[in-house]
């Protein structure tokens, strides 16, 4: 809604829904399209604000791909029988849940899902942040009652179970409808939960009742390949959310799913009439593809392991230099996301006319060419000087193929990243050497 | 949200939005699936119900989809710029309309975008009827202000300026902000508007300030090849409605247009905030292969002459046939429809117990597997006796085929729907056998 200039002569006629009116576009997409605009300018970007992963669609689901290429028909609403199959298959394998074909539903995207989910669900929405940049836009844009739950740094900002308990305890109507959003391995701070604290938080669901949106789309991402799914310790009322986003590296094809117990099927299908209302069904060829992909075997877990394993790598290695350089953030475990606070600057930064996050993630922009994503995307404060940085900028395939020639059972290298990941690495620097607050005065 | 038995043991946690508790799945969607488990059953089904394309994508489009698989970058939320300027230069060259680029925006269906747009109007939309089966669930479930016009068979189910005129005076309020909905050639009924008619409903529109969602999805399958938008009549104010799914026989594979006038810049920027907090974008590689579908040429205009070709030849004799039955209905213009009245069999019906649209259906569908979509589901009245023939359920590859060795210049044989559409002729000579009464008691 707002031009390049930051505002936008408005048409006398226009007529908008006021939950609609104003709302900017998604914060992860601008800083994409706006990270492109500057390119075009011909500055050098450094692109941490989308997370995006930057490895290729596996090669044998490409294939599929091309095979299905002709597939024209409209497939069923909840998505095509064999996809369902693969996808229940996927998470009792992985996750060790009893997910059921007929519980699974297809859509285009996870977000899409969500925002269904959000539409048909009476109740209210509770999501602890930071979070994802979507759950309040979408609750907003439908007029609904979201309720955050704040966490802190020295929480890995991670909802505790006591902070849990307070929040569902201080209500007078303890019983009133509700969905808990759990996202782990966890957008925008790459952390998980231990098996006990998904036990301890699945006991307090279970005591008000909760339905938990566990969004487990970085699940296949944990650097171990040892995500555990809140699911197995509150089956009935768990749906796990999952997609080709990030573990096969299909973010622009759009395919999410969500696996629902039997219990919630009074949900499922009337998200599926949702669905049949709105976008119909997803991509027939898209969903072919997708069958390949959950079906897994020996080249997709090798692919995984090499992910991960660069993941870890670069991670670690950006965790180190920020934490050593003063920067408050915790070492990751999954995903490819830092968190990053910067409030031991705070007194630095108000000298350099900086006192919120999304002032210092422009002024880093501009004075750096890096890229991250204020706290206040992920629905902090906007005073908080934090910040999302996604380490993938980098060439994705060209990374593969260096790691498939180390063995797996080895460390990558250093040297490695500083080969493979070196636009990330010099961010990093850029960072550092910025916080020390030698101001270069607008474009390096 | 009913099961088979037309009934479902609700569980006591439900927790519905009421507008969308009890919601069915889309009309067209469910005869689809119903129909197809009735073939698994062992019946023999006639499948006149769901609207799709009998006709393959054309090769060189899905030879673009296999060209462009490996894409997995999130595009732009509006759409891939080479996509939004070949839509553009498609409407600039087909419907002498000034469509820009900047002005189209992708979606994962038109249904969605539909969606979209009901979602951040602030306004009535009003749609004439019968009318496509979404428009009015759309607005049920977002709670939002519908308003009918209900044409008649005298007027070929047409809204003429007439109905609009006197729909926009009874208003104490003429200038509440309105979007009126025009779809031509017409799902149901197969008809399209004179340019002449165009004009006349555009000067009340203009009159109005009304903004037109004018849905050609069908545009291209004019029979005769002479479809004209209303934007030509309206420019400033005309959303022209477009996409894969019929003209390109892509249904399966959701992808929709809407271009926008200037003018309405400010409506589609709040569609695409709404689209970034949802489907996000389209998925890569159909938007990719897109581009080669709208660029069109020589061969995919020979495809759409031959697509005409065959279906005027086999809407025309389905139209003889009914209509020399009794039924009223109208020679069918464009698409693959026909919507037909049965009123004139009143009394007969009556006494076989017959005295709705659904109960008509289901009773062919019962006694003869000839599936139609009842007028109901295109918001006429219940007791109107009417229904939808999508004269699709023919093997389109093979007719294709076949109608390339027939020169261009030439009429189709009768021969020729005999051989290569026997499934419509079939369920068409069922459907007139039904009527004359003999009722054969249960399954054919």
């Amino acid at each position: 809604m707002i031009d390049n200039g930051g505002n936008r002569k408005l048409d006398r006629h226009v007529s908008l829904n006021l939950n609609v009116r104003g709302m900017p576009e998604s914060a992860t997409l601008t800083i994409n399209e706006r990270s492109k605009a500057l390119e075009h300018e011909g500055r050098e970007i450094y692109r941490l604000g989308l997370g995006q992963s930057p490895f290729p669609v596996p090669r044998e689901v490409v294939k599929a791909l091309k095979l299905y290429a002709k597939e024209k028909d409209y497939l069923p609403v909840k998505g095509l029988r064999q996809l369902r199959g693969a996808v229940a298959k996927f998470h009792r394998d992985k996750d060790q849940v009893n997910a059921q074909p007929e519980c699974v539903l297809v859509g285009p995207g996870s977000k899409e899902l969500m925002f269904l989910l959000q539409l048909v669900f009476y109740g209210e929405i509770v999501v602890p942040t930071p979070c994802w940049v979507s759950y309040v836009p979408q609750a907003r844009m439908l007029g609904k009652q979201i309720r955050l739950i704040p966490t802190s740094y020295e929480d890995k900002w991670r909802v505790t179970p006591e902070l849990l308990l307070r929040h569902c305890e201080c209500e007078n109507d303890v019983y009133r409808p509700r969905i808990l959003v759990l996202n782990y391995p966890g957008n925008p701070e790459g952390g998980t939960y231990t098996p006990d604290e998904l036990k301890a938080l699945a006991d307090i669901a279970e005591r008000f009742e909760l339905i938990v949106l566990s969004d487990e789309i970085y699940g296949q991402l944990h650097f171990k390949g040892e995500h555990v799914s809140i699911a197995r310790f509150y089956p009935d009322r768990t749906i796990i959310s999952s997609g080709l986003s990030k573990w096969c590296g299909a973010g622009g094809w759009r395919l999410g799913t969500f696996t629902f117990p039997q219990e919630l099927s009074w949900l499922m299908d009337a998200m599926a009439s949702a669905a049949s209302e709105t976008y119909t069904s997803v991509s027939a060829p898209i969903q072919y593809a997708a069958v390949r992909a959950f079906r897994g075997g020996i080249t997709i877990e090798r692919y995984l392991c090499h992910a991960r394993r660069i993941l870890s790598t670069l991670g670690g290695w950006c965790h180190k230099q920020l934490s050593g350089a003063g920067i408050r953030l915790h070492a990751p475990e999954g995903a490819f996301y830092l968190f990053l606070d910067f409030s031991p600057f705070a007194a630095r930064f108000a000298a350099r006319g900086i006192t919120d996050g999304e002032e210092m993630c422009e002024r880093l922009l501009a004075e750096t060419g890096v890229a991250l994503l204020p706290g206040s995307a992920f629905e902090r404060p906007p005073e908080e000087l934090t910040a999302r940085l996604a380490y993938v900028d980098f060439d994705g395939s060209a990374a593969l193929a260096a790691s498939e020639m180390v063995p797996l059972d080895e460390s990558l290298p250093e040297s490695f990243i500083e080969t493979w990941c070196h636009r990330v690495i010099t961010a990093t620097r850029l960072i550092v050497e910025w916080i020390s607050g030698e101001d270069k005065g607008g474009e390096e």
